[in-house]
């Protein structure tokens, strides 16, 4: 089933309420029709690690009563949703794609899931992660073409949304694992600002988040909204601004094109396609802004071209704690790619990584720098569309990478930066993503300025 | 057995490893001595909760072989030290403090305990916390006087460095929990800057921090400097900056007196001991500045005077989750003062909690503004000596706290500043801590302010 934007009917909820409050539809059969579609589809796709199915029916139930009486929690009360497997649930096992977690009962709901029930939502089941979220695929297929990957590391997330198996599910991302699968999954996700949607027991790196894949931005937006307005974010952040309805569109004045390092390894395909929407925005009253029109610019571009081997090791340093307690008492049970991180942070000394962070922050203040020239940066999601399984072109040295590049996200992920992505673009029948990048704590006016573009631009095809 | 500065001998180490090199005296010897005090006082203290004997012992044995090889792994190898029962060991259970955590093995080390045996140190157990590190207490006495508490949450580790069972416990503090528990049973110890030494899982606070007491300055600070060598500091965070070694003594030219809004309260024995402490340093050449010499202290005196509130409120929102899971798995198991604290987050809303972290902001910013001014800020540790066991004397409202007043912590917690306490007073016989409070990533410096104090000053008695 190759993917036309003109035509691929992604699952919505937010259309759903108005119909249970007339009595036209419930939360329960929202839920059954999403069940006959993961039967369907789940053989070939494999985006769930486990279903609570019964859990489900039972929280759908008290939502369609909820409705019934006039009374719902918010407006995502009876949505269905899909946790990405690195999170805590308490009423599945935590797997995070390893089998040295098997069965792993953490018997308590992350601060965001959480929040997600306290609003009504309807926790359906676990998605596949990579191993620990790192490169180490899972089984998962992409829902556009099984012999394709979903990318990763939130892997069942993005296909379960593309596959149109729920409207909603959490992912995380610390270098690419949102917006690289989502754009590889024709969903629309975001990557919220650092910080900003609670990440619970799960604060082991410095630029890690949780994020939303969503068939619609108001359903995105909507989810996003309501986890932070009760569970707020991470410790000392004033967590994600906003209402928890998506606010009416914006038109965008001035768009930077980020390039960022992995420019020159865009697919010729994926190129053509880029350019023509961002011809098409011109012709809408868009000015485009390149890195030649600027020094501010070119300096920005020049400070991110680091961003993904300084991605990988602040990562890599951050996370050898824990992996060495999992090596010692499993020794040989880790895959090649995350023996290779943790090799990489033995080396590393403490000053190496200071130095890393200040370079981070240099980034950052660059980005901050672009603050008054334009509203969002602008740029391709992922490389192009999504690689064949198994294919590790792009890897970084020792550390085999099969679920796709993830170089276009590893800007946003150090900016600490609101990046939204929206399917706009199909090359070869697959599709590609567009981000829209903005400063921190502007995630609202991302998707303002996300909106408008959904609504107002086509969608371009290359074959 | 009351408490006199003048002849108290704390347990130390630092002095340990030449007499190992020359065979005089071995770890396995040394930890021997330790286990024998243990037996000897534990039935009145009370301070652990397990202890691995038979691990320390071969982590003791090969300490000794590396030393007779010439070969120890650092200034720590062979140290004997306690861990408070918050923090993840993979040889014990971590029980919290609470009966719903009883038996729970995590099987992994938190990254500084894995730091400390990478430099060779000796993890000879866990020390009792209060349940979930805050108010309701557990069974430590204070090794001073059996009727008294050792203050809290880091109840064990204060108490076995005070009997000297040990040289060194590691211990946390997000309001008042080692600077208080300190001052109540004469250890030095330290609070470091917010961040820098590394609190793997336990990243729920905002202002929590591990920290280390000893019976001496020198051993804090090697614990603390290994520590952060290995493992550095919090994700993102550039970790506690300086040498392993204390570096040398650095006589401070300029002190201001910290009030706080705890100042009233204190106990009038306490002030005369403190008043007659400054009043030495002033005759050795040390200017002691007040709230009335300065506005910019006095601004200061004032911005830090909701900080008890503040702190309390923040850590409120911030473990709202976690307690929500834990009272829907064990309704009715909570203790009151918990149970309270719960109440309140569920009375905050999110805009409330962000309109404290910005007024924690304008504190922090009213503390910088001194930086300049003076070598740092120098005030009591506690109101005074430890309470008897079971008064509540001070406590919240709906709160109660039974194991001292964190009045006097609460303001160095909130400005993420780091926090050395010294034993230089005692109080009709029991001993009361000076604490010297720095700017931000200036623990090293305040070290050897720290330093100079005890070379220094004489302490002072009051009866």
């Amino acid at each position: 089933m190759a993917y036309d934007p003109r035509d691929h009917q992604s699952l919505t909820f937010f259309d759903a309420p108005p119909r249970f409050a007339a009595g036209a539809d419930t939360p329960r059969d929202y839920l059954e029709r999403c069940l006959a579609v993961i039967q369907s589809r789940e053989p070939a796709v494999k985006a769930w690690v486990t279903l609570n199915v019964e859990g489900a029916r039972s929280a759908a139930d008290a939502s369609t009563r909820r409705y019934s009486e006039g009374k719902p929690l918010s407006r995502i009360d009876g949505m269905p949703i899909g946790i990405k497997d690195l999170i805590y649930t308490k009423d599945m096992p935590t797997e995070m794609g390893s089998p040295l977690y098997k069965g792993n009962h953490t018997n308590q709901d992350s601060a965001s899931i959480r929040a997600l029930r306290e609003a009504g939502a309807v926790v359906l089941g676990k998605t596949v992660t990579t191993e620990l979220g790192m490169s180490h695929p899972g089984p998962t297929t992409n829902p556009f073409d099984s012999s394709r990957t979903p990318g990763g590391s939130s892997s069942g997330s993005a296909a379960a949304v593309g596959a149109g198996m729920v409207p909603v599910c959490i992912g995380t991302q610390v270098v690419g694992s949102i917006i690289r699968p989502a754009s590889f999954c024709a969903n629309y996700a975001l990557k919220p600002t650092y910080g900003a949607i609670n990440r619970g027991e799960r604060q082991g790196f410095s630029q890690s988040q949780f994020g939303v894949h969503a068939g619609s931005l108001e359903d995105l937006w909507s989810v996003a909204a309501e986890m932070a307005a009760r569970a707020g974010g991470d410790p000392g952040s004033p967590g994600l601004y906003g209402p928890s309805q998506l606010e009416p569109a914006c038109q965008p004045s001035r768009l930077i094109v980020m390039e960022g390092e992995g420019w020159p390894l865009v697919d010729d395909r994926a190129r053509k396609a880029f350019e023509t929407f961002t011809d098409q925005l011109e012709e809408m009253g868009v000015r485009i802004l390149r890195r030649r029109d600027s020094p501010l610019i070119e300096a920005f571009e020049r400070a991110i071209s680091q961003a993904s081997a300084l991605s990988r090791d602040i990562s890599a340093f951050e996370m050898r704690w824990s992996l060495e307690n999992l090596v010692e008492r499993h020794p040989g049970e880790i895959s090649e790619s995350l023996m290779g991180r943790l090799e990489l942070a033995r080396k590393m000394t403490l000053d190496e990584y200071r130095s890393f962070l200040t370079a981070r922050e240099s980034m950052q203040r660059s980005h901050m720098a672009l603050g008054g020239m334009a509203d969002a940066l602008i740029s391709l999601s992922s490389l192009g569309p999504a690689p064949l399984m198994g294919d590790i072109a792009g890897s970084d040295p020792g550390i085999p990478h099969a679920t796709g590049n993830p170089i276009m996200n590893t800007p946003s992920s150090a900016l600490w930066a609101p990046t939204i992505t929206l399917p706009m673009l199909a090359v070869a029948g697959m599709p590609v993503g567009v981000q829209l990048i903005g400063q921190q704590h502007q995630d609202a006016r991302v998707a303002r300025l996300a909106r408008w573009l959904r609504d107002q631009a086509r969608p371009v095809l290359v074959s």
